[in-house]
């Protein structure tokens, strides 16, 4: 039985009129894009990816794309005033969450959790909240297309059938069952 | 019920040790890549993209990528030989077949036959047989991704199913003698 | 006679171990490159090209490149700090100067002066200290390269007679005295 | 003394209403772009830097850009019907020479004269008819921009004084003492 995706643990949203949980997303595809603001393969390429999916795919409501400013080193830079500027010159339009920070760790909470290798990092999360794909560096638009196509059609019958399952459940720990099944 | 993609009629193949017919690709997804070698928007983008899905994405065997060569103008400069040397310098692996002249009609059997507007042309078949895209000019990488992923994963269980009831036959499990008609 | 460029006006210097001014640089081939860490233009085009440049052409010692970080909004999120951390990720090697913030006036001292008309500007300065060029946006690299290799073969005689006719001074070979009351 | 730029063998012109020679072009900074029609590298980089270089720095007069179809293989595909159609598709209008071909030799005449080692090449000749330039493969838009722009603007001083100097001299060879007081 395959684990669950970790929750994500964010300090601020941008571009969210409220906090996003994988948990409240379950039934979705969801792509996490780990950056950096002053990250260049971030900026010049797995950002812009991520905003193109955002405009792209995510209209249909099966996919979510989801920014985590995961910052690790240049903290007295890479501020929330910063980000914000950034996010509003990049024009950048899909939900951004500041990683929460730890006290006695450079890397923050979220990006420790996932065990993430770096920035950018990609992360896609099927209809069940299981990570299929963890990917570090830059990914490519048609592998990653064809990767989101796959989840977005196939779980789909899956999450009616978890959905018909949900009983005796709660939040997180509930789709399991169904994944158990798949 | 959906029509079936009109068949193509090739007069030469190249990068295919024996002729392919739609019919007997059904099962598959098929992308046809539609171009001219002398098209600088086909050789610049689509051409690459063809040659680039192949070796992504062909490998599970769920989708097959042709290109077809259909020559509307310039017909003395495009000819087989000129192709033969375009494929080798540009490495392309691919199956390519020539649309098959016409003999009253600047515009290639296949060509006409799809009412494509063009070279490049993108069509997208899937495993029951039906067009799913077509498209004149440039297409996205991701949003050529994403519509693949859906059509391999969801149209699995369709064909399946398809399998199952092929004798008699009803809907868009069915469409396999029908080819015959075409 | 053409007016002499104004004079830079910086508050710190990056990658360089003294303060640069135009005034010392008299004799060479000058661009600067003005930009905003946070300007996506600047960062995807200009930035490069001027690390590029500083790179390939200025080794012969005819043309110096200086960067001029001209923050005119987000004033807070383009700290120094900031622009350190930046340098350090984008891995540039060339002169880059904080341009001196105003008390009353969002744009920096020098953009002013400059009359700038935003980020990224282009400015380059021959050998005698004229401005020769002066661009908002894009530059190509071929235009830009000509110019650059017409100021450095061009003005090497000038600069040379310039020289020879130092004391006393009169027209385009006696700017620098001038410099001092710009 | 730098040997003269070996004159060009054409045996047919396109984008030209009479033929050119590189005797005609003394005094002028000649790029000589060859390629083949069916080089990836030629077709990707420099025949679009060589139609931009024309329409950019050509308009002058100073620089003239001389494309050179010098095939060396796959001559049944490269034909002047199908290099015809190509400058019709993309679109050329600098002028370019198809390379006389050998009776005993796949190399072309003029490329075997100036010992290029493929395409593209790119071969850049100075006011005087001396090579300055002699790359195999893509050359950077800002380096050769440098060096076009030092030729343009250092040698026409000397080509006046060479054609001051003219007595005593012929065609194609006169300019030689002329770069000898360079």
């Amino acid at each position: 039985m395959p684990a669950l995706a970790p929750e994500l643990e964010v300090s601020r949203w941008f571009n969210a009129p409220t906090p996003l949980t994988l948990a409240d997303l379950r039934g979705k595809v969801v792509v996490l894009h780990a950056f950096q603001m002053l990250c260049p393969g971030c900026v010049a390429h797995g950002t812009l990816q991520a905003e193109k999916l955002h405009r792209l795919v995510a209209r249909g409501g099966d996919v979510v794309v989801i920014g985590l400013h995961t910052v690790f080193e240049h903290h007295a830079a890479m501020t929330e005033v910063a980000l914000d500027a950034f996010i509003h010159e990049y024009q950048l339009t899909f939900p951004i969450g500041v990683d929460r920070p730890s006290e006695d760790d450079p890397i923050p909470r979220t990006m420790r959790r996932y065990g993430m290798r770096g920035t950018p990092s990609t992360i896609v999360i099927d209809r069940d909240g299981v990570v299929r794909e963890h990917a570090f560096g830059q990914v490519d638009d048609l592998t990653l297309g064809v990767l989101l196509g796959s989840l977005i059609a196939a779980s789909s019958s899956a999450w009616t059938g978890q959905a018909e399952a949900a009983s005796g459940c709660d939040n997180a720990g509930c789709p399991l069952p169904a994944v158990a099944s798949t």
